[in-house]
């Protein structure tokens, strides 16, 4: 069985005879050793929380960025590679940009999502930006638009889906299910905040400080938690 | 016999001795897995509902687009790998737009069903839009132009057939003998709308919501029903 | 035996020690699974008529093309993959129209046989129009020119012949040798179109309606039957 | 001993241990499967003579066409694959013409063989023009230039040699040594024409007759035997 | 166990069934065979420290360059492959020149070390810069821009921190932990100079001299002691 | 032993454990097989001699070149593969007539000798000109120049070596040692042409005749013996 | 052991699990096999020394290069292949040349290095310039410019060092311990010459003659030994 499985895994983009893409899988599998990361949305906004994993205490950790900007009302979180993510990143900044310049209007969440994800669909082309395997990360987008609030998640697959609630890697299967009893579409952002909290320390098994979690809001502007902030919020 | 046929299902587009090209049965495997959708037409329209598979109660229903419009009297449904049926749809609503703006006109449904087949036929061959494999996704196309309302059917192989009525995905077997026996050409819309509907519910095995359904209609003008419009249509 | 030819078959475009290119021959197995054409000439013109395989009731006949036009005196009727002959078929329509455009007169059916050919030869050159693999499809390509009626057969190896009659597909070897028996250079265009129509009912066996055939002729301009004609030709 | 052989022969132009290129072996295999060609060199002129099969009495034996001219007093006969065979003479066609254009003046015999052997041995290159193989075909070219009467010999590794007479195809080794016995400079071309035909009928084992055998002189002009000039030579 | 994991290790940028990329974990593995490197940030600048390896008393140990200037306020520590190395800062050099040109202004550190990172990441892609391999060295780059002074370490995956001490190399693993002891944010430069040559000394277990070692300081601006310096640093 | 050997020797241009590259190797062993050629340079000019096989007396042997003019002053001998020595033959052809016409004088030697080198070493790299296989052939290069009468050899590794005498091919070693004891600088061309032809007689175990050897002499002009002068010259 | 390295070595540019390269480490198995070569800095200039195998009396020394001038105060020793070493060699004369004429300045000894060895990394990646492979040969650089003499050490992965005296090839081993214990910074040219040729002589364990060996001498241009000065200088 196992022997079989291993005669399709290693093209990049073939199909093996179930119909699965074992490159896809195991890209899947890289954010399942990722840090954790837990968005929630609410009337008020949107709020992401992620883990950071300080290996050191002579690393910097302002340095580990787990949370990124990409535009004045859009922001992300996530798990997985991060100099992988970090490419995404760039790229949806380049596009956000190129947006308000040829429009002169913001790009909405869901088409900066759809950016995002044409690029990672497009592993294996052979394209000048896509990447020769699938990008190896998950990431949470947090938005603000004419349409309200919203929270998007993707997978190495190029897929995405709207939620009111999320969390990604190592720690995500209990986090969905504590997120699912407590969820409920009134919450405050304050409210919000606090359960994300929670749930990361839970996962952690630690003390949550400054040093290790990041905070951001996207109400309606993306503002990253400083560490003031971070220690206030709990 | 199975080894031998693993000595050529993994060349992406290569003939086995019997002159099969695996990777495209493959991909058919895929969309074996995927969601049930159904289409009908009548004499009115054409009628597309799809079953959609919410893995969380924490996602949000309308972000998991199982049917899309390509042109103003032009729709589809979609069952296999979502983010392959993006780049379909997309590229279809790029030619629409430009057939219109040459011709003055819009795109008939087959000339529209045929520029999806030639993107999809064209993997592995290295082109700038085109895949390295096959594209994992079915879809039923359903339009209305000068001759009427019409129903086309797509695989992976780029192959396409014009339909009365049409089931993909995991279900499909059963539907497909159903819609058989259910199935004249003298159907009002709201007709084949139950019928649908009721095969999707026997699919499924549960209650049909707006939550876990998607219909949308072209009767003459594309049109996806509202949560409202769904509950209220059976 | 068995081991050693399968070190050679998988190489897309490659001898094997016996001089043999095994791809291609798997290609014409894929003709030999395929619906049976047959064609035949007489001195007022071409008759093509090919089997329909109908898998559902569903399906609309008319958008299984097994008989296609290539320009106003040239058509042609295909067996195999379906996807690859509209392919070539369209490579054919567009060099005839750009000979009409350039010489002010139609191509020759020689010339428009030898250019579908040149295509289809060039598999796995990495050509922007050829393919990875050799198109699986057979054809038989009907037309009238300055020199009279013709009728022509090409295989994936993009070799031609100039015949008076002619099977292709799975039925073809009980066909031809009948074709064999019952063919001469004096019969009308009625008479052969019965002798297609009556080895055609015995490969199918079951009875010809318009929705299992497609017979068309060059005589000397392309004309498809109408499901009418159809019934009326037997 | 086969075992190692194999490691080498799939590699489409790699030296084997011994220094031999086995694709351009194997391609060479597929000339010795092929139809007898004969070539003789008269003060008068040259002879071509070609067995042609034809596999159904409902092909048009003209349009199996073993023998093509290149230029207006060049002209060559084929073994091999015949799609191969007019990809080259198409070549030589464009660069026999392209030289008149530019020089105002024929290529000669020489230069037309080297300008095929050119293409033949670049295969595996990746150049526009050229095969990702070794074209499977030997041709014996005949021509008239002014250093009078010449016949020319390719195989597929782009060799080319110039020979009083020779025979290619599955028949040459008998047809070669009764060349060696029969032929002297001084024949006429009748007499020329008269051996290749009883070398023809020898190794087709039947009567020759207008349907299968191509008959060319180049004496200086080249010309294809009409079936009645076919019929009157034996 | 190591059997399956053999199957996926040697696909340049391919996952394994564990979302792992060997590749770049064998390239870490080089840069542990590496000589060591340590940095330390103070708030009056950085100190960077490098064993070099003088396998000959005839090599010329200021030719051996294990500390490279990038701009005028940026340098970098390197271990690993010295001429992958020198690659990386030939490009950052670039990019700081041409940043100056464009904005009349310094490039900042964080952007200086992520312009490297894009590269180092981009392995595998075909670019013309990128190489067909991950880079096999990690830098300690020191640098002082508008934010004071900063210490960045990289790594082949192309992912980068911010820390205050680091070390890298083959004694890397004893380094941290003996940084971890007595770093703090309040040392001066030349207590953190003594620490990066304790240090050193125990991994190297000989006497540092002038021709064991490179040490140089950013503060504000790139200094590379000279051999009277490193003399008198201890 | 020889199992680990065929790991290496089918990477077209790799090196093996010991550092050898066995695709050089084995075009040198295409060479063994090739027929023998010899050289001696004299003060008044070069002497070149080559067997040719003929294998069939309906050959035309002067067809089969195995001594070639590269320009006035400039002829080679051949022993290989004829193709592969045409190419390079061709090219020294138009490097030394561009650079008669850039600068208005002859190449020299060495120069046209480095050109060809050039082409040869570069194979596998996908260039325009070169091949992707090693050239199966070496050359002897005689010439004249302002320095006077030289000898160059050329083997498949484009490596070059300037001779007082030199023998390629599957005589070779016999050859060179009876060189070696019959060789020295003042020999007239006469006494090394007498020389060349009783090596070449030894060799071939047969007469020598106008058919079956070419002579050429650069002297200071090269000049291809005529049958006459090849009778006469033993 | 032996099996699972050889799983590795034959990737062109591809980690093994211990972080080597493998290729990069068999091209310098190629320099084993070398002939010796010797350099040696004096404050007065540079001696190269080099072993020159003539493999037959027939060879004109004076071919056999082993010193070449890069530009007028720079030359270079080599050991390996010959081939590849002329490619450097052609390279690094290019780009002083260039650097002439941009500046209009001799190139410094280091950049030219540096410039030779940005091509030697470069293997494998696909530019117009690079090889597949590594570049099979060691140099030895002796120049001389503003900074007075230098002698640098280049290997096949593209790594340089600077040194006082450096022995490649065979015998590098057994000559580097000499050049060790008799090297020192106050040798005049002419004592490091002498020392260069005992070395050679006792590595070659023949008499040096101007036949067997190449010297030359940056002081401060670069000048090749006559046969004379050679048999003069011991």
């Amino acid at each position: 069985m196992f022997l079989t499985r291993t005669e399709y895994d290693r093209g990049v983009n073939t199909f093996s005879p179930e119909g699965r893409l074992f490159q896809v899988e195991y890209a899947i599998e890289a954010i399942k050793l990722g840090s954790t990361a837990i968005g929630l949305k609410t009337k008020e906004g949107v709020v992401l929380a992620v883990e950071k994993r300080i290996t050191s205490p002579l690393l910097e950790p302002s340095s580990v960025e787990k949370v990124m900007e990409i535009d004045e009302c859009i922001g992300c979180a996530m798990s997985g590679l991060i100099a992988d993510a970090r490419t995404l990143v760039e790229h949806a900044r380049v596009e956000t940009q190129n947006h308000r310049f040829s429009y002169g209007e913001p790009m909405t969440v869901e088409s900066t999502t759809q950016a995002l994800c044409d690029l990672a669909l497009r592993f294996g082309e052979g394209d000048e930006e896509s990447m020769s395997r699938p990008f190896g990360v998950s990431l949470l987008i947090a938005g603000h638009d004419e349409k309200g609030p919203s929270l998007y998640y993707t997978d190495p697959s190029g897929t995405f889906w709207q939620c009111n609630a999320k969390a990604i890697g190592s720690g995500s299967e209990g986090a969905d299910s504590t997120l699912q009893e407590q969820y409920n579409k009134d919450l405050t952002l304050k409210e919000a905040e606090t359960i994300a909290l929670s749930i990361l320390k839970q996962v952690m098994e630690e003390k949550v400080t400054p040093n290790n979690v990041d905070i951001a809001k996207v109400a309606p502007v993306y503002h990253l938690y400083t560490p003031a902030e971070v220690e206030g919020s709990h």
